[in-house]
């Protein structure tokens, strides 16, 4: 049922696409991308729990107290607007009205998101000056387009697509994301765009959105540090016209469970396009007491730069995952705790097995995948990772100059 | 008064030191250090908040309780003697026996100390073989042998000290320390001692030992992620037969603000020598409407991989230190928000002067000073880091291999 999009050009009912360059960013790369749902929407958003949100993060929250609908979602990469102020938000507002003119909707059905450097004023004028060809690029098969215009740091666009069977009809969720910094601790920068035909009721959209991403990509921000300007959005437009779902649906928890499907799948592609990162690594900890508890060990072990850096080095320094599980917060019995490095079993009870050489050979995968059992109790969490090398320092000491 | 230990040997009555290499390291370096009192010293000390703690860490924790006596600290690097069992347990113990027997005095009076890998057993044999000879060193003169074999990464030894008058006769406080990896977030190994001729009151000495390190070495390690094995001790042997100190004695500020003092100059040490770095970073948060919260503020940007990557690439970029900031969980106007590089204003409520060039010239200094003032009050607090290099990395992905 899931698939990552392949060759074949991918088309959601009822939903067009375009992405193009509008010259913000120096290099030349697309810019500039545009969702567009031919008949209003449903909309559930999240956005970033950074106290600092930029310029078009402030915008959408607001709109979205006054309207849970939605046509078109106008995202330029290169700049974040954000840290702009008072002529931040007329950019972004200029950009929205400039949309919804060409589209000829009301701009309270537009959302605009925003990512790149903190602290320059997005470039408005150029911005504009695309948007007429933007708009003319549209098409049902561009989604392509449009997960490349929002790229930044990110090496490849990133796009997940599901069908799956409601009241007898194949109806489909695709999804679009960036980010690759975010992978680390204070790195985080990520947008993802869910489309759906499927009919969903707004409070059963948002539900299931809080619930996929609270186990996809709340599991890759480590620390629970997040950028200014994290948005993730989903736009449900009905077309399939089956009759909408709501949570107690016989079909909800299909939708449900695709939806988190995909945002994993997303997430783990952000997670092997880590900024420097030779090497995806998944921290699972199990035997916890609570999901809270394993996740937040996790947490502490997954954002270790001492565990990162050991992973590169082909180190299995499990006495650095002990230190990290420690600071933790969480409490547990050091000697109840196993560490496995893939299947290799690398801590038992606590103390260290003669398997030292096993687990460095498993850590020459790029996947690598560490499994710490606390021993205390039935609960488990991934958290999604990468480790951490010179060329994440070089990407990120010449960002902006 | 102040002053960091020069050429000139130092001495404070009635401790002996001694440092020499029981082979503990592959290097050959010095590992082993003894801190001796002629008689039994009040001893006040604070260990790592972390979860999982040290075999001697342990010991010492449980020794406390009972004593607040001592009379030698025993202190190996090239292993940190954590995640060791039970094993490590009786390790730690045999070599405060041995140290004891050696010294001729009861083992309660002896604390030990460990720092280095963890999760390898301590090689006590090589220690115990190496005892006599240690002792055998024992002198007045030679506190730089004791900081020299209480390195690990480190690149120099760290010692502070100070003269001050109490009561008419001039007393002395030294200390020594070592730490480098700890500048960095998750990077949490420091030991500390402090030894002082001074006669002060055990609970007059813990109120200035908790004082000195909460300025200090707790703003150092950022994110409050300390190591298995983080000690800070302080000695008293009364030797400058002072009446006493306690907390209102009218020497006793005196004796605080001095304290505070060295403890401050030994944090400025390590994070000179932060592991790869090229330049100490001093965060400062002032304008807060708490001191915790300004503690708070700064900690958040002193910990932000992409602030440190970006000064060490030169950028000023306070993008990044905005979203830190606002990362933090400290509420302020980010229009109200004023960030300093040295006496460069390069953003002014909430945007951007048109002074980069100039704040990007004073990030070529060895030492950088960001200030932020919040706007909101008038607390502040001062955080000690370091930029962020490739260096970091080659060091810790090589670590134990």
């Amino acid at each position: 049922m899931m698939r990552a999009a392949g060759k074949k050009k991918l088309a959601i009912s009822g939903f067009q696409f375009s992405g193009i360059s509008a010259g913000i960013k120096k290099s030349g790369d697309k810019d500039l991308a545009l969702i567009y749902s031919e008949v209003p929407a449903v909309i559930a958003a999240m956005f970033t729990t950074n106290h600092v949100k930029a310029a078009p993060v402030k915008i959408s929250i607001k709109q979205l107290a006054l309207s849970r609908q939605c046509q078109a979602i106008i995202v330029n990469s290169g700049n974040a607007n954000a840290c702009t102020g008072r002529h931040g938000v007329k950019d972004a507002r200029d950009a929205i009205t400039g949309t919804a003119r060409l589209l000829g909707i009301s701009p309270r059905l537009v959302h605009a998101s925003s990512t790149g450097i903190i602290g320059e004023r997005l470039p408005v004028k150029k911005l504009l000056t695309a948007l007429p060809v933007l708009v003319n690029r549209l098409s049902p098969f561009s989604l392509h387009d449009a997960a490349h215009a929002i790229m930044t740091t990110d090496t490849f666009p990133k796009i997940a697509a599901a069908n799956l069977m409601i009241g007898g009809r194949t109806g489909t969720i695709a999804g679009i994301a960036k980010g690759s910094g975010m992978i680390c601790p204070n790195m985080a920068t990520m947008l993802c765009y869910f489309v759906t035909d499927i009919a969903v009721r707004q409070n059963a959209l948002s539900h299931a959105l809080r619930n996929a991403v609270r186990v996809s990509f709340n599991r890759l921000t480590v620390d629970n540090e997040m950028s200014t300007n994290d948005s993730v959005m989903i736009m449900a437009n009905g077309a399939l016209k089956n009759v909408p779902l709501i949570t107690t649906s016989r079909d909800y928890k299909k939708f449900q469970d695709a939806l988190s499907g995909l945002a994993d799948t997303l997430a783990g592609m952000i997670a092997r396009d880590g900024e420097g990162a030779t090497r995806m690594v998944d921290i699972i900890v199990r035997g916890a007491r609570t999901e809270t508890g394993a996740e937040r060990a996790a947490k502490a072990v997954a954002g270790s730069m001492l565990v990162k850096t050991a992973i590169y080095g082909g180190d299995p320094n499990w006495g650095r995952i002990m230190s990290a599980l420690g600071s933790s917060g969480v409490k547990f019995n050091e000697q109840r705790v196993d560490i496995y490095f893939k299947n290799i079993k690398m801590v038992s009870r606590g103390t260290a097995t003669d398997r030292r050489e096993q687990a460095a050979r498993v850590l020459k995968d790029r996947q690598v995948v560490i499994t710490i059992d606390l021993g205390m109790g039935t609960k488990m969490a991934k958290v999604r990772s990468c480790d951490l090398t010179e060329d994440y320092i070089k990407i990120n000491a010449h960002y902006t100059t």
